[in-house]
């Protein structure tokens, strides 16, 4: 069984088959937040641990942590920032951390300082990346998010997709690094451009956990893209990816509806052990809509009928 | 390509591994409804009407009758009142209708004045159900649902399961009923009292789609029979059952939750073409919930950075 340990400095998190899906936090990211991007270059933190804290509350099991505020001179700003960001977050909450950075050097200076175990976000299957990234995974002893795209860009065959990963699989491996230490991210395309894009990537996550055998992770929200009403799109996504064998997702753990559909699949999915966590989050639901209560078929009404439906509800309740 | 036929007297509709999902409602049925049981005992059927007319405007599309309100000499009563239900439904929406008895006679007589090409529900593996439903299915050449328990029972080894849905299957052809006119119910059991009904069902769904080539339905909501908050685990089982394959639903239209997964999954499973159910449903969607909207990070605004997270979703709006 395919096992990813990531850990802070106090908890351990294992992501695999048979785990509660691994909610990554994704709001620890300048990129698009403007308002976040200035505060972190005036050195207010403000926001980042608001953040931090709130998506814990949430029930993020991990956080990524990006400090890109610029593309200007990156390799020299973007070091002692995203080491002073990952020093706030990881001295407020007790979740494991994902370094997350396209600057090789930033990567280098926070694993330096990260306590526990982090994941690295990421390595691509671009020759310069897998030579820089690589090396630093072995010498921290740490695993790799594996994007699967390379030089030539982001396929839109999802057959070369799983080439480029199974390429970033193989070259770990030379490096002494095991598969266990690949989360692959098959690279999730919005569907309003794309209409196959779910189709895709739910094949393309059955052929990483069959075939290679890797943990998988994407970032989420990109499915919904361009559409309205986002999050229900992302919130039936998020139980068809766990259905196909995605086991962690980069997304916002502060939206409920997304959230909910986490913990539900985990119940559907046999992770969530006698659907405690479920119980435990909803024993006291009550609706934010209004709408009259629709009358559910009780299933232990129905022991007088012989067949069809009610039988079948019968036996349900039987079981309970 | 399997596709099960149906049609009220002015509209066909497939079910199919192609097609968006079908809904089949289920609230015309006064199992556990005492209320409905007794108007319809006293012949007023405003409930049914009001039913029927909510389910088609929630989406339904299609409409279960049932109309089992006595287990009193239900094979004397039952089939008028079904003959009854069925032609005040049929006269007014123009969904195809699935006529759902465990009274053969009932069926019989609502075979004689249903229009179109209804379902029926439904066979069982029983002996005695197969050899008194199958010949009806054959002669008025209409689809019907198995059911995949026989005189054992339901087993709670799936295997079994399957092998009762491939008896029925072979028993109907020696009938001369086609294999795309069985929908198989493979059962789907609480996930409160059997952790693994959720992977025994995806399992069963993948099999009867890929082995046996037949459409599928459950009747869904027994899944979360006894948890808290039960829309937000059928919400979820939704996409889970799409995405392995069930292609209809015994289920209620009228809770959004629900519908919004069906939405949300005919999407992702490609089965909505251009997205254009959910566009039209959703475009002027406001959340209930007032909750502050997270900022989103924007793909169009990540140009800027050259890997990672960003890298990824600006490939996306470059697609858009």
């Amino acid at each position: 069984m395919t096992r990813t340990i990531v850990a802070s400095a106090t908890r351990e998190v294992v992501i695999g088959f048979d785990q509660p899906f691994c909610v990554i936090g994704e709001r620890i990211n300048p990129t698009g937040r403007k308002k976040l991007a200035a505060e972190m270059i005036e050195g207010n933190f403000d926001t980042v641990i608001k953040d931090a804290l709130e998506q814990v509350a949430a029930g993020a099991t991990m956080l990524d942590v990006n400090a890109g505020v610029t593309a200007v001179n990156p390799n020299e700003t973007e070091p002692p920032l995203l080491v002073r960001t990952l020093e706030i977050v990881q001295n407020l909450v007790d979740v494991p951390l994902s370094i997350d950075s396209s600057v090789t050097a930033a990567i280098e200076a926070a694993l330096k300082v990260a306590k526990g175990r982090p994941l690295v976000n990421s390595v691509t299957g671009e020759e310069e990346k897998l030579e820089a990234i690589l090396p630093l995974c072995k010498k921290y002893d740490v695993p790799v998010v594996a994007i699967s795209n390379d030089e030539t860009g982001i396929s839109m065959d999802p057959d070369v997709r799983f080439a480029v990963a199974r390429k970033i699989v193989e070259r770990a491996a030379d490096h002494g690094i095991k598969s266990h230490d690949i989360v692959v991210d098959p690279l999730v395309m919005p569907i309003g451009a794309l209409g196959s894009a779910g189709l895709q990537v739910f094949a393309l996550l059955r052929r990483l956990r069959e075939e290679l055998k890797v943990n998988t992770t994407c970032g989420l929200s990109n499915i919904s893209f361009g559409l309205p009403h986002r999050h229900g799109i992302n919130a039936g996504f998020i139980p068809m990816v766990i259905g196909a064998g995605m086991t962690s997702a980069i997304m916002n753990p502060c939206r409920p509806q997304e959230m909910e559909a986490v913990r539900a699949a985990n119940v559907l999915n046999g992770t969530d052990q006698n659907c405690s966590n479920w119980i435990m989050t909803y024993r006291d639901y009550k609706p934010a809509e209004g709408g009259a209560a629709a009358t559910m078929a009780a299933p232990a009404a129905s022991a007088g009928r012989r067949g069809g439906r009610a039988a079948r509800a019968g036996a349900a309740a039987r079981m309970d």
